[in-house]
């Protein structure tokens, strides 16, 4: 049996959903809602000392790293594959799955801050605001929070942001020159490491990072959208209020965040 | 045939170099003087886009990052294996070699310049200093080596580093309660993956924090150290003179340092 500790939106949870979907597995959910921290109750820091999603259950066994997670399923769950045939591929592939780490998953957390999540935390008192932060157990996070709270997209983490997905969108925009997916011709692990932070782009509206000078990351983007697993992991989960957040917070940011970058 | 572009002191290049060794590999070797720049020449760049060593050339194909590679390189010459058998293992390796470089990997920079590289920098008049720095492209590592050097072991930088390693060496002293090495009875790329980390605290003349009071942790150290590939990967190609600086910087800051812990 399979259990997914999980968050409708958070980006690794949706990576994770995306093997499961694509490998016809069910699995049964726990949803946790992040913003009133369901996720540190310490019997889920048990599962996840970090205290992030998701966690995998299999058969009793506790999983945790959604990149550790996906290598897993693919290695005991094998149809279809998901990694390429030759060893190659499959370096190339984690290096694609490694990179979203360092780069573009801390790069969106502070894009969807700063133009959305923002505006909900400046409806709290000032009083009730420094509470929340106090309770950021990661004193680097708190502080980041403070600074995007305070400055919004005013922040240089944004420039900085905006550039990293620059920067990832080029990198993809070259390996889709002689191929149909990221590493050769299968649609691998590295598409599904891709998928929630373009998805993300797109939700808050600023798809325009593809659709004007990017045409082979936005066929690719096409693609992935129309394929099975894509409905089942990320459309049908997705609360609409949610899009509709960002669609708002990320639509008006847009046009100054756009200007950060060099012309298109 | 195989070439490594690496660097004798690189925690990176050391963890290429282990698997290499450990399988008895032999692979010609194209050494940069980092802090000369010599990785940041222009033929370099193109086989290394970031800009760091280790690069491995194996016939003419050509991987970066050490993580991928050494799954690489353990796919590819499988002889002895340096991964679990088991599926459930190799999640579980897989969630060690990730996380090095999310905790200890920054916090070793962090660590290692402020007790040590700040010395070699505060030798530069102010014009040299602030030309060093401005060379540096990544504008957060720039800020980051600014604050060490002006603020040295005072930096909270420092506090927070010195905090990743007390973690992560409960981590792993409650990984090896019940086994041999860091992922159940088979020396792994989990265990090459922190042994450049351990290394480093050692030469820095900071063992006290595995000696004093994590027995399983000085066992495995000891037997890592004692294993041939070590010899060969480390201990003979690390410079002499660059061991004693570390010692000095170390030795000087470690009671500061370990001030910072909770009593041990």
């Amino acid at each position: 049996m399979l259990e997914l500790y999980h968050n409708h939106i958070s980006v690794c949870a949706q990576k994770v959903r995306l093997v499961l979907a694509e490998k016809g597995l069910s699995w049964k959910g726990h949803h946790f809602d992040l913003r009133r921290g369901e996720h540190l109750n310490p019997d889920y820091l048990k599962l996840n000392p970090k205290g992030v999603v998701p966690t995998l259950i299999h058969d009793g066994t506790v999983f945790v790293e959604s990149t550790a997670i996906n290598e897993y399923l693919d290695e005991v769950f094998s149809e279809p594959p998901l990694k390429p045939k030759d060893p190659v591929g499959r370096a190339r592939m984690r290096v694609w799955t490694k990179l979203v780490d360092e780069g573009i998953h801390p790069a969106t957390t502070t894009i969807t801050f700063a133009t959305t999540f923002r505006g909900m935390m400046l409806q709290k008192s000032p009083q009730e605001l420094e509470d929340h932060l106090r309770r950021i157990p990661d004193l680097e996070k708190r502080e980041l929070q403070r600074q995007l709270i305070d400055k919004g997209v005013d922040s240089p983490l944004v420039v900085k942001a905006i550039k990293v997905y620059d920067k990832t969108f080029d990198s993809m925009e070259k390996a889709l020159a002689d191929r149909v997916w990221l590493v050769g011709d299968r649609y691998s692990l590295a598409d599904i490491a891709y998928t929630p932070y373009l998805t993300r782009f797109y939700d808050l509206g600023m798809a325009e990072m593809w659709t004007v000078s990017r045409p082979r990351l936005a066929d690719w983007f096409a693609r992935i959208k129309a394929r099975p697993n894509y409905a089942m992991a990320i459309t049908d989960i997705v609360p609409g209020d949610y899009l509709a957040k960002l669609k708002a917070g990320g639509s008006a940011a847009w046009p100054r965040i756009k200007a950060m970058l060099r012309p298109v």
